[in-house]
């Protein structure tokens, strides 16, 4: 049967069986590149364990831009550009958040950890009574009661999805909006459910947006059992107060950097295919799913080609993006020069999805690029990637696609790990398993490889 | 085309659109009910941790046999039986299992294990020098050089198949077999390189089959680091001794049974799908992926099936099968009693690739059968496995075919993982990943749904 649909995509798109052929033997050679010689897992070990987190602006996101420089150099590079960016430079400020819950005259504390870009509560403790919220329709019933109050938005992450990342878009909203729209009924602060379905107590960030109609208030995510725990106090009706420290601020903004290498194309020099990660992480973590894995995967498909001594037709784009955490001015920025410039952009793809076993690429084109694109799964599908769904391709690249209209393609490797550890110290390198990172780095380097053959 | 397929394949069995609407309806009822309220997880926490290793003739067997009697009734069963077996007995012996190397006056003590139904050294260290052997080419090649050697075979792990599975089938006979085919020239022991791919030292056991035509003599298992430094070493030309201990020895079989849920078929009572796991696991880990994820996965579709109130036309058994490990005597009974009895059945299920997240199930049978379960794939698809490829059911379930014909199933979760931790003590409850776990569950109870639905 595979072979059978071989036959019929190669037939619709004039594939002739020799170049199936021929193309059936690169992939395999890039396999076993890829599988014998791969960099990606070492190269991850020295981003997680030597420079470890990498928020935009910390001392950190230089050490990661200067060893992607040279490591996009060290890999085959025909030449590595810098695209300056001004990034949020947002501190935790201080290691001494708490959270502690008070019940009669019984103490205990939680395990919670700021959100991204919140504000802190200055050096005193922010203390107030807790309302129990278990999603906005119920925050809009309870709006008389929450002056003054901490709002506890207990939003479950829902396992019934399959894809966990349709969990996470339905269960990140209480995170990014729910500190203002609690603000918004004089609330002081919130206390938000990891979004994870994990089942350890390890609290999980992320970024929160305040809406600047409200006041901005305090607001931290708190682990799954202590969520619980709580949860079933307030259910029983026991008054319960929360005393929480946070130090966040944001400092002033900070030069960082696109890093990128290139690869010039022979045939079509002004044609771009992209490929990339994000370079910056969460403070709390040494960002090895996210977004190491796609950084050392993307500088392993460079140094696959250039090992098999591969000359693209196009030029191909190694892209370090910058601050895709608290900001995406890296990636806005790549897509405000590329505009200017007037480049041609025939695809571009991005791995932000962790380094897990790869599954599918997600695709957002017209149909005829998702047709063509789909053609090649038989080529690629026994590496992992046997599917294609429609769907965004990553954040980092989605500004291409509003500048210029670019074809987006997003990698997807097994997602049912990935909010074990999404945003929490848990995403370690010991999290990430070797094969399932270099496997990630052959599904893409076959992907680019056939778009640059056979053009979109 | 997701949906085309479906249509087509529908089409071409006979299925309305009315019943794929009602199974696919079913089929999201069965993994609602597995990802919200499944047990799988805690189980296998109670097998692992509580009970943990559990060898053939082990007191841990019987405390599994007991612990699994009662999980069957407790599910649902509408009854349990035991089928009774004679298992072998090995035991390893003591832990002062040890291997040291000896180059000139250093000595260096590599992690080592005894592979499973090995001889011991008796009480005295078995003390050689060492030949290093690649693979059985070398072997023949240096068969005059072997006399009261060890012999250290360093076959590699070949991380060029995707597949891992195909790596460990190419590798495995270095354990099964080394040991008789280096005792045939005169050796004295055996070194083998782990069947792995692991960046940890970890060494891993499995069965050895000794030749009643040779000697038996002592082997262990080497993990990878050491395997490394110790063929470094003897391609230096470093004049290199190994001193090893262990105790392995069988005692007089020991009574175990294979522990049997049914449930009653209402239209086809005497008409049988097969599905189960293992129950014993190697003696030095907790067996969570081999095969706790199996047996509770098991456990786990009937469960489901009971809680969703549904009853089978065909008569369905949940077996965990006795000592697969080191003798598949438990698939071997549970064949003779069908055969005896001429029970006709339907299809065998095995799930024994560890809990890793679902990506497709093998089937041994006719074309006939092959295309049947290959229409079901858009139903079961979404939920993980979406390949049917060809290829054994399971060591368990093989009986069955070749005494009835039966066609097997295996279910094939990813498998790059696996043989991190197979027969190693990293094969732990905390190397499963719950949602994993479940979803493997899903998609075997889906596929009985459809079994029994429609037969085969």
């Amino acid at each position: 049967m595979k072979h059978k649909l071989f036959v019929a995509a190669s037939l619709f798109f004039g594939m002739s069986l020799a170049a199936q052929n021929a193309d059936e033997q690169f992939i395999r050679k890039i396999a076993d590149e890829v599988l014998i010689n791969s960099q990606a897992y070492d190269n991850l070990r020295t981003l997680t364990k030597t420079i470890g987190a990498r928020l935009a602006g910390s001392p950190q996101m230089y050490k990661a831009e200067d060893w992607g420089y040279r490591l996009l150099e060290k890999s085959g590079s025909d030449k590595v550009l810098k695209q300056r960016v001004m990034v949020p430079h947002w501190v935790r400020g201080g290691k001494d958040e708490a959270t502690a819950i008070l019940i009669g005259n019984k103490k205990k504390a939680l395990q919670v950890i700021a959100l991204g870009n919140s504000i802190g509560t200055g050096s005193k403790l922010l203390t107030a009574p807790v309302v129990l919220i278990n999603n906005f329709d119920e925050l809009e019933e309870k709006k008389d009661q929450l002056r003054g109050k901490i709002v506890f938005y207990n939003y479950q992450f829902n396992s019934r999805f399959i894809r966990t990342f349709e969990a996470y878009g339905d269960a990140a909203k209480y995170r990014s909006q729910g500190p203002s729209r609690a603000a918004k009924y004089g609330a002081i602060g919130v206390v938000v459910r990891s979004m994870s379905h994990s089942v350890d107590n390890v609290p999980h960030t992320g970024g929160t947006r305040y809406d600047s109609m409200y006041a901005k208030i305090p607001a931290v995510a708190v682990g799954l059992r202590d969520a619980d725990w709580l949860a079933a106090e307030l259910e029983k009706k026991a008054p319960v107060k929360i005393s929480m420290k946070t130090n966040g601020h944001f400092l002033p903004d900070a030069e960082g950097n696109n890093i990128i290498g290139e690869l010039k194309g022979t045939e079509f020099p002004d044609q771009y295919i992209t490929i990339g990660g994000h370079l910056d992480s969460w403070d709390n973590c040494e960002g090895a799913h996210d977004d190491g894995a796609g950084i050392t995967q993307t500088i392993e498909v460079l140094r696959t080609l250039k090992a098999l001594g591969y000359q693209p037709r196009h030029t191909i784009r190694f892209v370090l993006f910058a601050n895709e955490e608290n900001g995406v001015r890296g990636g806005d920025k790549y897509a405000e020069l590329a505009k200017a410039r007037n480049e041609k952009h025939i695809l571009a793809i991005e791995s932000d999805a962790g380094g897990f076993t790869p599954r599918a690429f997600s695709i957002n084109s017209n149909d005829a690029v998702f047709e063509k694109v789909k053609s090649w799964l038989p080529l690629i599908g026994p590496y992992g990637c046997n599917e294609l769904v429609r769907g965004g391709g990553g954040t980092d690249i989605a500004p291409l696609k509003e500048q210029l209209g670019t074809p987006l393609c997003g990698f997807l490797p097994d997602s049912q790990r990935y909010f074990d550890i999404h945003h929490a110290s848990t995403d370690t390198f010991e999290s990430v398993n070797k094969r399932e990172l270099e496997l990630g780095a052959v599904n893409m380097a076959a992907l680019v490889y056939l778009v640059d053959k056979y053009g979109l």
